[in-house]
């Protein structure tokens, strides 16, 4: 391949906000890789690997409206991505146990091992991750910082509704009060951030978004707190003389019984 | 860099057996790396980093014995290779807690960390590491394998003594006594590989070496065993129907106070 090389990674079930990434890897790099595999490492037995929605045809007819002559569609078997059940693996640390990973205690590892693995098989001068899966955003960046990996991870913004509801192929779970119920989520996100704008500190931040959410109709929180976006460590209670100049407030809710998932980003005022 | 690279990773303090690795990359590659570093993460808080042998200037005029014009000596200091703690750590698995685990639980572990990184750093297409260290060996072939991490590893034969004493730096801690000795363990070695060359199944292949090396004068085995080259899983017992085409002889004693290690290739005649 000549020139730069932008990577896309999904576990195909494409839908609009994986085309947002592939037209942001589209736009800035000379070639894209899309890779299509639903990776059974970061599966835990109890979950739905064999149920996930694979349909190659569709994902395919999808992405033709997006890549350019030349492109490449990186669709491995099982067999050539694991011949065997791998020795080394890669372990995440800390950040893999927080929030989403305590309830999915293997999850990133499995997550970084398939990323690790496709990077090295594809090479990119840049891959694009979505905004809205930060856990696992911050700890591919880790990965890369420790490993010395010889590329560029660019976040792609959340594409929100008009609602400010945070697109994603769950969302089709949701009945049509449930969708109205469920922007409480990115309200409540708004609220804090709007709140640190106006000179709110991160713990008065954090709770007005809380107070906000607890309020709201139909919604039961799993975890909402305001965290480093580097490292997800707590930044409540440094309301104190270091306080920070960014955090990122992370949510995860029961909208019945769909479980959603948001973040948005929170600058503090300089007091 | 143009045309093909060639990488030599050591500790510094070098020796023939590291020109012999710098020969190897020299011959085959049009441009050759070596890396020079104390990697911290591999030793134990009780073990000799601060201790370890440094001298910068003697490794150089070594190394233009060698190296051609336009080869690069890579030499990082800690703050460049771990700029923090590294949160994202390569998890070598079972093969790392066998044999020279046994004793240094974490060492493979910061082995595997530096070797993963300077190979993102130097994107080597062929890395040369000596067949003396056999289990470091088979940990970044694994590595390789289950990271599709694009190179070759190469490994280039242990030099020996007229003797058959298998080279090391730690050779010169021997006394005139010891260094006889220590020709016990090639000498075992060799006993071993003859029987299988007679048609010896492993069971008894591993019996005569090891009483061999039982019988010898001033030596104290810390571990002798046979196992397959690639897992490090034991191969004794394996007699029966499913009698392996090849083995690793593999040995660590101590002469004195001085711990050796050794190995060497074994081929089952066909029965």
């Amino acid at each position: 391949m000549h020139g730069s090389v932008g990577l896309v990674m999904t576990m195909g079930a494409l839908h609009q906000g994986h085309l947002q990434l592939v037209r942001a890897a589209r736009e800035s790099s000379e070639n894209v890789i899309v890779s299509i595999y639903v990776n059974p490492l970061q599966f835990a037995p109890n979950e739905d690997f064999d149920a996930y929605p694979r349909d190659l045809e569709a994902d395919m007819a999808l992405l033709e409206t997006v890549l350019a002559e030349g492109d490449v569609v990186f669709a491995p078997s099982d067999e050539e991505m694991y011949p065997r059940e791998p020795l080394v693996r890669i372990n995440p640390g800390l950040i893999a146990t927080l929030f989403e990973g305590t309830t999915r205690p293997t999850h990133f590892a499995g997550v970084l091992q398939v990323v690790n693995k496709v990077f090295n098989l594809a090479r990119p001068d840049v891959a694009f991750f979505g905004q809205k899966d930060a856990q696992q955003l911050s700890l591919i960046r880790t990965m890369v910082t420790d490993l010395d990996m010889p590329l560029e991870i660019r976040a792609v913004p959340i594409v929100r509704e008009e609602s400010g509801l945070a697109r994603s192929s769950r969302n089709s779970y949701l009945s049509e009060n449930e969708r109205i119920q469920a922007q409480a989520l990115s309200q409540a996100l708004s609220v804090g951030r709007d709140a640190a704008a106006r000179g709110a500190g991160p713990e008065q931040t954090l709770r007005v978004a809380r107070e906000y959410l607890d309020a709201a109709d139909g919604v039961r929180v799993d975890y909402l707190e305001l965290v480093d976006p580097e490292t997800f460590q707590s930044l409540a209670g440094a309301d104190g003389v270091a306080a920070p100049a960014a955090g990122l407030l992370i949510v995860a809710a029961y909208v019945g019984p769909t479980r959603l998932i948001d973040n948005m980003e929170v600058v503090f005022r300089e007091r």
